[in-house]
């Protein structure tokens, strides 16, 4: 029965390489001796050129998700008035954890499919100065979307408010600068353009954001970043890691590092202009526009899309993603992030072709922007 | 330099099976695809056994600690009043959760190293009968007592508290018999008994205590047992679950069913006895009585244990663990659960012969307990 391999082309998680797969079954050491301490530091401190940081990185075991609370655990105390942005599933996503914790929630809603108007939050934040931290996404993996987090960031002027940042789906993938941009916290996780599997979540903190988190008062335990922070010192983490990730993980930055990261995010932004130019010429219709186009994933509008993906993947072996709340079965999105290569949007491409019976003319203008690179 | 290889004798996490380690190797999948649906329910489904339960099984990303706040999180709003019960370093971690979440917190403690007293239970329940939770653990690896849980829910007598059980480091190595002592929520973990590495945490729950988490209007998001019990009738976690150890667990758990519970149970009584009676026969000092003692650790008294434990691990390539608080330095731990046999034990008492320079006396007698079994 076997014809074509599986190709997994959603975004996240995503494929991991056989030599980061291979880590994955190291045998278990005691996350408490030397081992551990000699790697786990290490494998921080070169997460911190991802995040364009000096800031010390917390490890948390748990999805993005449990990076995202852990955020919202350490800064919002009932009553905190906060702002979210959202224009997309995990922008909602961070409004309904504010919202677990009783935050006082202002929501701004941008239409899905379109960046974040910095203008609008600007003006917002004059109108509210009272908000205190703003949680916003880098890459709004539901829509195919990459914000301009440094502009929001500039946007709120002589506000103090913090700003919060879910870079799950970007971080590794197109740069981010926490301190160039004067971010406050930077989340992120580890199956997505890191290619480890999942089950870890990174968190950054500015010395201001620890400041405020500091003030905090409301109950936390497993997310507490205090305890993060006291057991750092000693290369641990407060409680029993995913110690195969973190080996997993080092073997994939020392991947990256090879490549070099910029040229990690060239890849990015050539496998986006490449999967753009060839579902154009296919007379496809995509979610977003060029200016805010997500280097590590692609939505493209396409009608009763999940029975189409189910046929592609049935078939060909490739699998794309469908869409979610208000895009579901509206869109389909293809992963080109992480571990995946110019060739693999060919194929996503090609398969897109052969089903609609348009052979060539893909793969014809995404080899040329190949070409062009 | 090769000439032992590392012995990992510390109660968790423990050596995992190269069998197991191979799955960690997984290709990554979908999470909301159909492979991880195959095998994601079928694998809680098959942890029920070792519960002791018919009631649905959760799995939360996380470490251990994760699976306690779980059940916090869902049972304790701001002054529910709680009893944990605290006769080590894991019951005192019950305790700062629940002091976390604000509960209206009681406290009963018992002297390190001795069994939770189930009379005295019974009375404190008489005298405030308003307590809604009770918070134990069943194996206290602190101290390497195997606290009688049975006893305990038998104590409640009149009182309506739910019982929930930190079942993390017995659970798989001992009867865990959650339907027939009556508790309510059992929280356990990967990488002890189960013999997979870190980073998933199992919570099961009883109607009863569904119902009250129901009742709990507190704010809880990455935690929420709803949310996992809506997603499980998918197959499926809300959260992008660490896959790789749901396929390890899927192995760990065919090898455990291979031996068969009773035997595996049966081969952690008989390590138990062993390492206790080659401990007795080379005149060392044991934390807990016959009665109360741990099939899964055993805790020896000894002066400088740190010195000792490094010298051992450096010597030998054989870790012991550590004591913690008030048994700092002045304790040894030797883990024997999971992926360990009698011979692991007789490795680690000959190391502590021949440390002692008492050659023979230990393993002796060791080796008399197995051949007698």
């Amino acid at each position: 029965m076997y014809r074509f391999k599986p190709e997994l082309r959603i975004p996240g998680p995503v494929p991991v390489p056989t030599e980061v797969l291979g880590r994955m079954s190291q045998p278990m050491i005691n996350h408490r001796g030397k081992i551990f301490k000699d790697v786990f530091p290490q494998v921080l401190a070169r997460l911190q050129p991802l995040f364009g940081t000096k800031n010390p990185i917390f490890m948390v075991t748990g999805s993005g998700t449990a990076g995202m609370e852990t955020a919202v655990a350490n800064l919002v105390a009932p009553d905190t008035p906060v702002l979210c942005l959202v224009g997309g599933f995990f922008g909602r996503r961070w409004a309904e954890i504010c919202q677990a914790y009783r935050a006082k929630l202002h929501v701004l809603e941008f239409p899905w499919g379109s960046g974040i108007d910095a203008d609008q939050v600007g003006d917002y934040l004059k109108q509210y100065p009272e908000i205190e931290v703003i949680f916003m996404v880098h890459n709004e993996s539901s829509t195919a979307v990459l914000n301009d987090v440094e502009a929001v960031a500039r946007a709120r002027g002589r506000s103090e408010a913090l700003l919060v940042v879910d870079a799950v789906s970007s971080l590794g993938g197109t740069p981010v600068e926490m301190d160039a941009w004067g971010v406050d916290v930077v989340v992120s996780a580890s199956q997505k353009c890191l290619m480890t599997p999942p089950g870890t979540a990174f968190i950054a903190v500015s010395p201001k954001a620890k400041e405020f988190m500091a003030k905090n008062e409301s109950g936390r335990y497993y997310f507490d970043l205090r305890k993060y922070e006291q057991f750092l010192e000693k290369g641990e983490t407060p409680f029993t890691p995913n110690i195969n990730n973190v080996f997993a993980l080092d073997k994939a930055l020392e991947m990256l590092e090879t490549e070099g990261f910029a040229n990690v995010f060239a890849r990015h932004r050539l496998m986006r202009d490449m999967m753009r130019a060839g579902a154009k010429a296919l007379g496809l219709e995509l979610v977003v526009e060029d200016k805010d186009a997500s280097p590590t994933v692609t939505a493209v509008k396409y009608p009763e899309a999940d029975a189409f993906r189910a046929r592609i993947r049935d078939t060909y072996g490739v699998e794309f993603a469908g869409g979610q709340g208000p895009f579901a079965n509206q869109i389909f999105r293809v992963g080109h992030m992480g571990y995946a290569t110019p060739l693999d949007v060919l194929t996503a491409l090609a398969v897109l072709e052969i089903d609609q019976k348009k052979f060539g003319c893909a793969v014809e203008a995404a080899e040329q922007v190949l070409d062009r690179s």
